[in-house]
């Protein structure tokens, strides 16, 4: 039984494959959609893949790559070009790692270099400035932040890109699932800065690429 | 006494000026600002300010603008070059004018031309659907939504520019204050959008001046 | 010790027997009801009903089934007549199988012939436009959707039947539980929409038999 | 300036014309509406319009009916012939009135003659079984409640019609705004309840006649 | 290490002696507790004791009597004289049991006796209305609900004596955690009913035992 | 047109008459449930009434009495005979008195004297210790605060009434509208403390009553 | 009628006098409580006193002060010596106003010198910079913040300190009412930042007098 | 790969060395950190760090320290000088005991001696009173507290110095996750409390240093 309609175009008409939420999908789904796509020849990306179920994964895809820290799965892992990155993931410190990975993982797979600054938290605030100028290269920044959330609304004070923030579910108490860190990015008072969902570190991936579509048109 | 440091080299750091927000000033407050731009030569926006604020200070400076329906104030506005419009502000319905309007005189202010094409909700969707490709000839989408907020979405699913979605407080019961339209845009499962804060055109409108900066860059 | 009085003359009274909620039900109790039912030479149907609990009342019972995507155990099943559905399924994606299934199985144990429609969701709209003359030949929609549960507006403003939504607990962030997708179908602005609670299943299936019963009376 | 796109199909398309939401319209816009419609020579219904808007637009249209009680604001008010009522609404006191008469006046305006059964609610039991055999008749039951809304659940249990439940915000502490009642709506352990937005009367009218006309096609 | 003060005086003070809170605490303090209680020769009752402590702590009190369903844990059980119960505990279904047995077993503990009576829920009201005069007779109800939690409610309609309403955590969507009961039972429009935390079976039975303190006075 | 179904046996069924809700009912229902009241000669409490309204119906009723502080409205008031309190209305400070007035006259509506003692709060304890054994005389305690709604937890401790907590919605910040002050006295750590809604000090009024008819029964 | 119960050792026992929370109380109230204190000479603070109020009572008491912008009310203020301020008081901008002179007004009623340094917000982090030298003269710094509430945590990372925060309800959107800044304050990674409620300047007043007691004692 | 920046200059800026949370980073990640302090000589305290994590890092590190209540780990444990305590650590019960020692072990490594004084919550009132005299010799108080968490509020009545307020997440329905006791803390009506977020222990030890270090300066 064929239960899913891939929806084929969507590259052509807006710029980038369909990719696939691992999360809730049992195992035989997920099966049943690497094999479609390897028929006909083409990569995927499976984001919030549980390690049970990619593990099984690994062994039947000799050429798939798994990274356990962010749970992206990728057919057929492409290089990441490092040396000329577009985009800059900055995050407050390793515990968002999770999300920065899924950034990172998931614009390589589309194409775009990207780099990870990590550990420039507002709590020690002299870190971020040390690095503004070197931060101010790239075309898009991606700010990751977990707690209370306040990175983004520093960088955007400091820095005139497009600054996308991502919330991430790390905390506890009143910022347990990452409520309190979307408040703060959606609150801020520096001028234009946008938010995606908390944890949603593709779809940030993603608005950063419509963005750099725009530059090269 | 002088009771605000203005931040006069946001400009230059940013690339776009401090703007001021009414709501919560009092009146006296309001008028020493304007006091200071006009000292300097400069023009000032200031969002969400009351009428009855505004009513007085429209008497006090001349060349003022003020839309009610936005609560805008403009201290000498630039006109719009609609001819040339880099930017569209897509609307459900007449409902959301008071939001879209903020946004098409934030970007008026700051020199940049838009449109706006409103009354294309998704409850009828084939509005949206005979307008796609003239949407297609902008570089940024500026889409607000308030009740269930899945214009975003949908546009998202059709086009590839950079979407950034504008949950409004237009609505009743669950979807009052727009509580509702931002959960339905932060969890969109169409790829990329991103969102700002219930009622921020201003906010979106900066967004995207960021953008637009880059693509010039 | 009898511990529980059956609702037994409920299909006389209201069309369709009682049926059991098995989630928070210790093992005996559900054990208990279905000795009950087969004493009395009754089907059964139970929902939620966790696999460790339905494996070992699986193999006690020779003639039941169990579907383990949806949870539901159903003594001595009936077949699914599809041919002359009168309710389609409709759903955005195989994640919400889970409930599309216990819709399905439901409306087949009370003898209601029903068609799953999936992966239509609004991200790629033209899987739903063309499917809309097919659509119209049913008496009932369910519309089943996680995430920003947009699906049922959509349907909604392009077709005249009773659109029963819906929201299931898929999704991550705001949308974690389904909170996100219930405020966007009580919100929604396409006309006439009617709910039901998060991965209700089971009362979407009930109120498309209260409808269908009225069109046969 | 035209700022709006009329969504003149709709009838065609699902059934019932488009009808305009009155709240957060600036009275010039809704004027905008009404004169469109009249010079098309149609009828118009607006829901929720304030009555500050309501009197000055009642003075200038003759035939306009406006109920203050519901806020509904109706061009060329048709009659109500109830002696062949299709459809009954039900509340549990008179404080939910105001949207008693939104379903009501909105039934009215669409065709559709409807009766309305007020407070039989559940703190006194009895008022409701007395009316059971009476209540029958009907197609379809809407059923309004505010506090703690539990009337359609006791009506769901008793009777075998399509039941649309809605809320009202009526109530104080945990009730205000009505989230109490909603929520007891959607947890029914009766089966096959629907519901609709809090204060959502309009919504529950249409709901009903996309019933209806499944019965009629 | 001596770590707690136990309140002695508490019986004396206000006529039941302090009982514990097992889920919060470590095995080691929940023994240092039976000990210090068993060496002053006195009875103690611990509840929401998880099963993997109850399950060791069984096997070194070999008087103790252990409830899985409710989670009660009582070193020497006195027996529960039903034939003279003052206390009825009402509940709408089996699902609720946990909460009903902890009523039970503490107001047993503390020499009340009382009578369960499950089953009875208000989607099915006519089973209730059978059991109105045999319920009458007692002189507190405690009345336990999850889901939309309406049965106090509708007890409270008919019924003259004290109502203790319990809202239990059974329940999935909005009704999951039992906040929606507890909504409902707190906004209850019957008269002088009156509630406590949910899952709070526990303090229903002091409550009840307040109340037969002042009767016996 | 009679649009009202009074629950005339409620006295005979529990114990008191049924009572009026005025916040949300139109001035005219209101007059009309007076005159029917009137007609029968019978009394009336109506709660909840604003201002304006009561202002009107004074002047319409010689004999009523209105206090504006807790908004009651009563048809021929009956005197409180203070000498022999049976209930003590407890509150932290005078901003809670209209609803400790509430209670008060409610109360003496039904025939029950009670005393108000006001200002104990718990940031100055020793104000509630000195009362302790005055206290203890009351049958039943209610206890009303706003705020973090401390004080029934430290009555309970120290007095072993059934004690009826009412949540106030007085207050700000988190406190605000009476969410927190609920959540502790349904927190309580003290045993056997119950709760009636936000603000509704008539429901703690009516259940004191149930618990004074058992006393006497 | 004496209804309220003054705490009149509280400043003995705990260092500060009871001061009045004017908001909720009716103005007959608030003048006996002044009458009171007046008669015993001693001076009085209320908070939160709105303007119709206070306009009343400044009339009526020659040496009173009232401050319009935070609603304090002061029979017989004094003066503030700025020149030895221990106390200094930060805010991102002069829409907090109304609270951070809440604070400088009770400091100044019981003391306390104090100083006010506006404007100083986190998108504009070089403002704070360049401050930091003198900001650490000072012996507590409370920190006022409304949005997103970030300035406290950025303070928190540079200096030394104890840093109260106070959360203020301006904002609109997801920070209207302060629920966003009041969770980001709680959620700060900078480290040892206490919180006090939405709005609380007087307890963020009180609290840093307890930490000057200690360093004197 | 070294993917964190250390704070390294934060002691000398701020009065304490940064301090690592445990919960969500990876093993290997934290292994790094303990590394890089244990290379320079210093010492490190890991906060809620699990149980599986800690014993692998216990056995790798020889002088290490672990509290599995509190789930605090210390490289190279000092002793804690009880007989000069200048903080008192007051909690209702032994179920807070995780957040007690997180506190404790925290203010020891940081060098400040502290005491722990339990199970003096406020529904058994006398047992705090006695100890008042006792209490007041400490510089600062921090007051933990779960379910309803009034005891700071009662504390902070009774005594002069600063108070430190921390809500745990131990509770169930509506105390579940500290939610409750957070907000009555907020709004406590005694004056000068300060609080912290849930379950934040270490920020408490932080705030109290904070204070310790004015006092001593």
């Amino acid at each position: 039984m064929k239960t899913f309609n891939i929806d084929e175009e969507r590259h052509q008409r807006i710029g980038f494959p369909e990719i696939v939420y691992g999360r809730s999908k049992p195992l035989d789904y997920v099966r049943n959609i690497l094999e479609y796509y390897t028929d006909k020849g083409e990569n995927t990306l499976i984001t919030k893949l549980q390690s049970q179920k990619a593990d099984i994964l690994s062994e039947e895809y000799q050429h798939s790559f798994y990274d356990p820290v962010s749970e992206v799965f990728i057919l057929r892992k492409t290089e990441n070009d490092d040396t000329n990155a577009k985009v800059a993931i900055l995050s407050g410190g390793t515990s968002d790692a999770f999300i920065v990975n899924e950034v990172y993982y998931t614009l390589s797979f589309l194409g775009v270099p990207s780099e990870r600054i990590m550990d420039i938290g507002v709590s020690g605030i002299h870190r971020l400035l040390t690095r503004v100028e070197k931060i101010r290269q790239y075309d898009v920044l991606i700010v990751v932040a977990g707690f209370e959330g306040a990175l983004p609304t520093v960088v955007g004070g400091l820095l005139p890109q497009p600054v996308i923030a991502v919330p991430t579910s790390v905390g506890y108490g009143v910022s347990k699932n990452g409520q309190a860190a979307l408040s703060t990015m959606l609150s801020s008072c520096a001028n234009g800065i946008t938010v995606v969902n908390i944890d949603n570190g593709y779809g940030a991936a993603i608005a950063a690429i419509r963005i750099l579509n725009m530059i090269g048109r």
